[in-house]
């Protein structure tokens, strides 16, 4: 019998209401059914934003809204401060090279997250640095940057921004749009929104606004400032991708009846029981000082072939986990904890990952992972 | 009670089959039962763009790849010629102006298709022209355009490709992308795919390849090169739309067991019936010369106050309809007959059209449409 858990850190799972969501027959993007959904979806999503500010929605994956953050916000040879801290820093690096932007990379060891100061003193040495980018939540190590204390040194700028990259953060951990003076926030719908790939927001502040007006890199399918107008007539630029909107408008609806203070509260008990559960195999965490909540990331003991975890964890033992990327590849695995997981779930993927170190010859106490994720769940 | 027909030129109804396809749980995009989807999919979508090429499947609408289709190929400053016939061949220019490209259009009364003598003199003219940009189906104007005519001037010209819009072509009529020297086909999920919005492919000809090699046009979203890359491990360069691609899997199976031959000569039929029953009512087409058979343009008669006829035939009469974009607001409305349509829809189509004209004043002969669609259909 074939059943699979999927604790990947994108995609998440789809709730069954969501899916059905999704099925429904089609309806056009211009007629008043749809306009009805973008309306509910904008109110929703500015609920998950922390916002008062719209939330443009593009048929793309993250990546199409990261790009967008770079072309409709900077001019050919700015320059731009990138945090380099795993395989999305990385992204941010290529965009602007791609678009002719220098990025001043601030490199970061895998697995810990940037020191403010850093970009502060990277920002005093280059006071005409026009934005930052950086990752709340670094997918690839499963490290949370101090996104709260990084914003606030960028505010205190006059001509430079923040652009963060939430996509496993936005409805993940606290992270406040405006309160906290984040400039441009973009998200992607295959993680904490429970969606399937194929949406991504974008939600700038008046600051990154003004950076738009000026902006002389070439955009057409990411054009913000289209997308804001046509948003405020309840629809997207380009035929809008029906389905996953509708399936949003439940998948929101979902967030917003939990609350996000205890969407917090389930994920970051789910995360810290993840946590337990691997140090009580005598696993180490690659991020022990500041773990994302999104995903575990976990270091594969030397002796142990970690590149094979991934397919036969999820070929014998029914659970889809991620490996790690480039040169974490074979030495780490990620664990999910976002969006439509549940303690069970948890508890399902820690037995998994018990059976399947067992077989690749690790030497551990049956039952210590649930164990100690258990005392965590009913603390 | 409320039962809406969807008869607008994209979104089209999705068949039910595809829909439970795209409602089954999620997958991850980079394990094995996803790439056994994408590698059927890259054989299906070979068959359906008859090439031995592989088809790159970008998760945007169609515009995301005509973006692509711009960005890849040229450098700043080459000429295209563009024929803009319609709103879509506009698009081109528009994107091609966005990246620095100087556009060289070919103005075509909308309506009309365009005549291949126009583009051959437009090449003399310039030699320099890198790419000949045009749609094969205006579905602004449901005008079809001489597409393999036009091939066959561009393929004698060693350094110019062709780059053919399929949106509302690829799946509605013969199309021949290699046998015609296509260079770039592009089309996208919403149309006669069958699917929702969400989804573009390319096909690129060795010629285009070679272009692509060359192009310095910003790009990474829509990176040609890195999706035929990662096509060849049945794999999308960012995260894939998967439930989409899974919709997409049942879609292609029900157009390759219908088979293509059959499906144009369906959606043709189609196309006649309904311009029959038209022109049963005394309307006049927008394109009696070459009308495409995605969707009929009906011209509005004078004294029909046409701009009402879009919501009123939704709203009272239970089909969607489209009406005419830009200066042919009001002036026409557009009946869909691509995809999952049959005669029946097309004879209600039709019933609701004679409905609404007869709410608005316009004088007919109650079941002349339904009458003449049927004669055509029983033939």
């Amino acid at each position: 019998m074939k059943k699979t858990l999927l604790l990947t850190p994108g995609p998440t799972p789809v709730p069954e209401d969501v899916l059905e969501a999704m099925a429904r027959p089609m309806i056009h993007h211009r007629h008043e059914p749809f306009r009805a959904v973008v309306e509910k979806v904008k109110e929703d999503l500015k609920y998950l934003f922390q916002t008062k500010n719209d939330v443009l929605i593009l048929g793309s994956t993250g990546t199409g809204a990261m790009e967008g953050a770079v072309a409709n916000l900077l001019c050919r040879g700015d320059k731009a401060i990138v945090v380099q801290a795993g395989k999305f820093g990385e992204r941010w690096t290529e965009i602007c090279e791609a678009y002719g932007v220098q990025a001043i990379p601030i490199d970061v060891e895998w697995g810990k997250a940037v020191d403010p100061e850093q970009v502060r003193a990277a920002l005093d040495e280059d006071p005409d640095v026009k934005a930052v980018y950086l990752q709340a939540s670094e997918t690839s190590t499963g490290v949370r940057h101090p996104v709260r204390e990084i914003a606030e040194i960028v505010a205190a700028r006059e001509n430079t921004v923040i652009v963060v990259d939430a996509i496993t953060a936005l409805g993940v951990f606290d992270l406040q749009t405006d309160a906290w003076k984040l400039d441009v926030v973009v998200t992607g719908s295959q993680k904490a929104l429970m969606l399937p790939p194929g949406l991504a927001f974008a939600c700038l502040s008046e600051k990154a606004w003004g950076l738009v007006g000026k902006s002389d890199l070439p955009k057409y399918y990411f054009d913000f400032a289209k997308e804001k107008k046509n948003l405020a007539k309840n629809q997207t630029a380009y035929t809008s991708s029906v389905s996953l909107i509708v399936g949003l408008q439940a998948s929101l609806a979902r967030i917003k009846e939990e609350g996000l203070e205890n969407l917090f509260a389930r994920t970051d008990k789910l995360a810290r029981a993840t946590r337990a559960g691997v140090k009580a195999l005598g696993l180490e965490l690659l991020s022990p000082e500041s773990p994302s909540d999104a995903c575990t990331a976990i270091k594969i003991p030397d002796g142990i072939d970690g590149a094979k975890i991934p397919s036969l964890i999820r070929d014998k033992y029914g659970v889809a986990i991620a490996g790690g990327q480039a040169h974490l590849k074979g030495k780490i695995v990620r664990i999910s904890h976002m969006g439509y997981v549940n303690a069970y779930d948890i508890l399902s993927g820690l037995a998994a990952l018990e059976f399947v170190l067992r077989d690749l010859g690790y030497s551990l106490e049956t039952g210590a992972s649930v164990q100690a994720a258990l005392e965590v769940l009913v603390s």
